[in-house]
């Protein structure tokens, strides 16, 4: 992959707030991503279970894609999200890191098609799944 | 409304996870939600132009739908979100609070739906939209 | 409204699947457009009860939605559905007409964004809304 | 798989309006489901390129997801479409069947989640794909 498109992704990835929520790059390919995002009191949701908060997760998959899409070759080095369905499946286990994993998997002259899954510890189980569309090009 | 209701979306209003991000809750009547979030560097998606990130306002309009869903006399006191989608129309104007509202409008025996409007200065303008569907009842 | 926006709104309101599910254009304006479809036995979606196909209602919103999008001056007189949420609150009454309202609310340089309600006779009780993003301009 | 699950899932396969756009059930199996749909005239969405309209495609989908859920044996044989996104991503190439491939991959107390992909002869650049929620056990 382009150095270019590589230092994209990873100028995406160290964001205020992904560093802010603890996310970290583990993987980049073209058109694929893998972040991480360990667990921490601060992203907790429900007091009693001390479950992630979902927002944290769908935060998550959203920077995965976004760098998934960066790192895709027809995408122009620029992108934005401009919609996003999340699907939570199941509280994730508290203690546990979160890996979201994204593709890019289709690209037109205007937008990239994403999908996304997030997952603890059990990568049998996803703990949520993304699916969105992304602007591609310079805004 | 009763003051069970109030509590309940009290509670979830002060969630670490929204407190990190700094929500504060400014209104709350059967079925409807008003949060705001202050601007902060920390929620900032782009070091460029110092925009905040979309996971941030996707949060922020998460939880409010939330304290909507609780706070309506047919969801049973509890509630988690389903699926969500946002669709974001502008980047917010950095510097200024995000206020995001949302509305219960419709509850079966087993899913709330709800729609919420994140909003700058500029409240003609919003910033993004989310619908959304979450359980009701006890988990 | 120019006549060339009207033009191209007729167009796809009478396209040749709009016409065998039975739609009808009702008011069109910029960005703005009410679609009908009278109850008939082939759009049943379930045999006991007699209910329109929840299918049937997407088509007539996601119609309706293209519509106004034709018919919104920054739209460029031509358009595809890029991605649409339905939310389904309730099954229509049997017997009944079904009415799509959609507005384009939003336009950018590549997406244009909708909202759509169907409602049948009881217009206070939506039967399903939709949300969705739609490309604008030359395909 | 029990008959009980087969002959719901037939059952539905076979609804007026499946039968109408010309669906047929191709394959069956506990918590999937195969729906093909020929190329009509009357499906057409698109004047000038003979383009199957985007709602025909969505509601082969959603039919296949119907299907999918039905035939999961937790599911409780009765369901009905809660939210459904769809995304489009090409058209789909006039004169060629579509087949929708749908999977229930996760069921909780009260919603099924589904997936489901359109394509046409060309199964490696899909026409389309749908991600819902659907309501499981008796409505």
């Amino acid at each position: 992959m382009p150095d270019t498109l590589t230092n994209a992704a990873l100028f995406v990835a160290a964001l205020p707030y992904s560093q802010a929520l603890g996310m970290a790059l583990e993987t980049v390919a073209e058109g694929f991503a893998v972040l991480t995002m360990p667990y921490d009191t601060r992203l907790i949701g429900d007091r009693e279970t001390g479950v992630i908060h979902g927002g944290a997760v769908s935060a998550l998959m959203d920077t995965a894609a976004s760098v998934a899409v960066l790192s895709h070759p027809a995408a122009g080095g620029a992108t934005a999200t401009l919609n996003l369905r999340i699907d939570y499946m199941r509280p994730a286990t508290p203690g546990q890191s979160l890996r979201a994993r994204a593709e890019c998997h289709h690209v037109t002259r205007s937008v990239a098609f994403i999908r996304a899954v997030a997952t603890d510890d059990d990568e049998s189980r996803p703990v949520a799944m993304a699916t969105g569309a992304f602007t591609v090009g310079a805004a």
